[in-house]
């Protein structure tokens, strides 16, 4: 039985010897770590002519960003690596392939995606990816249909939703979402500036009431099995190709979580663009960014709602209609939902790229403003924007 | 290590010394075998006066009612058991207490309640207990809000999910509520008379669309701990107390289900009395029974909101309206829930004694048809029932 150590290069390499399914596993030679995110060591594993063959992720018992003294479980590495398998099951295009995983050691192996580049770098860079949002519509659904109610046996899913039980994540998820960007604290990282608004989402009762029913749902309607944390850097983009990784964050949870974080992410970047490249340029990137939020919603639902049709297993929920019934309210999550991701992403923590990247002062805070007054109105308006084109329509009218 | 056997009336004994709390446990020498439900053996143990002092119940590894050949988890009992000091932690009142339990034997030992009287029972014969319904409201408001996300600390709720996940008594309900009384079953009882009526059930598309989002919330809508099987049949009643017994079904599911139960039942009864007594009588009893329902939800709505504006220990949930704009959400759940309950006690198998002591078969198919056509009224309109007072009329309309 194996027992947690934390893996040197050399281990790393070891390691994907043995289970990185290459052809000629002495091949491999030599690993460099890459993490880059705030929670794990990630090596890439190189064989003698100096190409990266597969990745061996490891968690670490803290939170790599903050130190040993945010400890946080190990067990995220047993959810991710199956969260990513069953996701996978259904979806095996667009979810990266695990090799293998120990959750003791709290590794896994996968596919070396190196030939690929994370969706929010691109999008920073205005590079354009026309069937990004096609495929991410369509893992959404086959992912998250696959694992509701609608498909899965209520004992598999009762089973399931134990085994994907994740207070730790889901914790962090619950702060920094729906506590902290409505407070007075110290982990916020709006600019200066910004803080008449910030202190009028804390005073905004309705928001706040709004804000506490998404969290509530949040916490209790374990509708499907949840990637957990869909934004632009847990993708990876190629040539006619896209990968989810880092599902660490995977639970049960409602439907419109995942679809909202989505949506919330590109429209952060929509946002942003004006800050990023010049006018011309950034208005022709934010019509791609909008086209982006409406196939990415369109090919969700139609996906979606053809899965209800064709391949419902439970007698109540496959009656005709009902699947486009329980769609409307997945769209009424979703618009929620990517308001809170709007709001945690500028307001809270959780800074991103598409905003860090900016050299303009004035102009970042605009941007940040912009996303901000999006976000709350999506969280006001969720139950009055009827359907894509009048989300599309609001986010032009925010400016 | 106790090995699951069935007990004999003398092993129930020999329990119930060991662990019946009784001052001098050899004083109680005799048992009778008094289980009259569907599930299991209920032993009430005497002493040498011949004055009962505690109930011994354990579940049968089958249904009993049909027998070996439909087996049903003894994991059951530990459920029960464990639902009712739950329960009974926050409202000891009106909470049956449990004085031992062992998951093994799937036994508990409990209070006796012989001066106490079956609620439904005592409606049937039109007897009036004018406490009960704000004492029930009371129990509901108690047991559900403490066990909810407003109060229960994620962490714990997370492990009291797990901990309370009852796969077979859940699809029991699933089957019984959500499935059959909408289709051609052999389990339905309702009378020959009334098949164009259970027929337009199944052929109701806006119905069958709504029964579709009632199950799924039965899936997936993990508020709080439930009872899980509130019905008058469950419910103990006196001289100014109240006593809910029968646990079994627990699990985390939505609060309008439990409270859309019980209602369900007061308002089988109320349907049932024309065929129980002489009119004027019946209309005595008919008012009474739209008090208790009144009283019933009152009492709940306003203890629960009390308590999540005085207990609420989650930070945006404790924002101020915020258990107000949930009841309301409630309230639409327990209209929707109290439909199918109407219903599955009426088309459906698990038929009542309200129902079943009317002798005139006309009367009977008469009150069958009215407690239909309620509970698709409730079920159809649940939305547009906008209070309490508007259910009272609703019902009222109905005939």
């Amino acid at each position: 039985m194996s027992q947690y150590r934390t893996f040197t290069a050399a281990d790393a390499v070891e390691y994907a010897r043995q289970y990185g399914g290459v052809e000629n596993p002495e091949s491999l030679v030599e690993s460099q770590e890459i993490g880059d995110g705030n929670l794990n060591l990630v090596f890439k594993i190189f064989d003698r002519d100096g190409n990266s063959r597969v990745i061996v992720k490891q968690a670490l018992p803290y939170v790599r960003c903050v130190g040993e003294s945010w400890p946080l479980t190990l067990d995220r590495a047993r959810i991710e690596a199956e969260v990513l398998q069953i996701h996978g099951q259904y979806c095996p295009e667009y979810t990266v392939k695990i090799l293998h995983h120990d959750p003791e050691l709290a590794v896994m192996v996968m596919e070396d995606l190196s030939h690929l580049a994370i969706w929010r770098g691109e999008q920073v860079k205005g590079r354009d990816y026309p069937q990004a949002s096609a495929q991410l519509g369509e893992y959404l659904a086959q992912a998250l249909f696959h694992t509701s109610d609608f498909y899965q046996h209520p004992y598999q899913k009762k089973a399931e939703v134990i085994r994907f039980t994740n207070p730790e994540l889901c914790d962090i998820t619950e702060e920094l979402f729906f506590n902290e960007p409505y407070e007075v604290h110290e982990r916020n990282g709006y600019p200066r500036a910004l803080e008449p608004l910030a202190a009028s989402l804390r005073d905004d009762d309705e928001l706040r009431l709004r804000v506490a029913a998404l969290k509530h749902r949040f916490f209790s309607h374990a509708e499907a099995l949840l990637h957990g944390d869909v934004h632009s850097g847990s993708i990876f983009v190629g040539d006619n190709t896209l990968k989810l990784i880092d599902a660490e964050f995977g639970y049960y949870g409602p439907i419109g979580f995942d679809v909202g974080s989505a949506l919330g992410n590109l429209l952060i970047n929509y946002c942003a663009l004006p800050g990023l490249m010049a006018p011309r340029e950034a208005a022709d990137a934010r019509e791609k960014r909008l086209s982006d939020v409406r196939v990415t919603w369109q090919s969700f639902a139609d996906r979606f709602l053809t899965l209800t049709a064709e391949k419902s297993r439970d007698r109540a929920l496959a009656w005709p209609g009902y699947g486009a019934a329980f769609l409307r309210k997945v769209w009424c999550d979703t618009l929620g939902y990517c308001g809170t991701e709007l709001i945690r992403r500028t307001v809270g923590m959780s800074q991103v790229a598409d905003i860090k990247t900016i050299e303009d002062e004035v102009m970042k805070v605009e941007c940040v403003r912009q996303a901000i007054a999006l976000g709350r109105t999506l969280i006001l308006a969720a139950e009055h924007v009827d359907n894509i084109d009048a989300l599309i329509a609001r986010v032009r009218q925010n400016g």
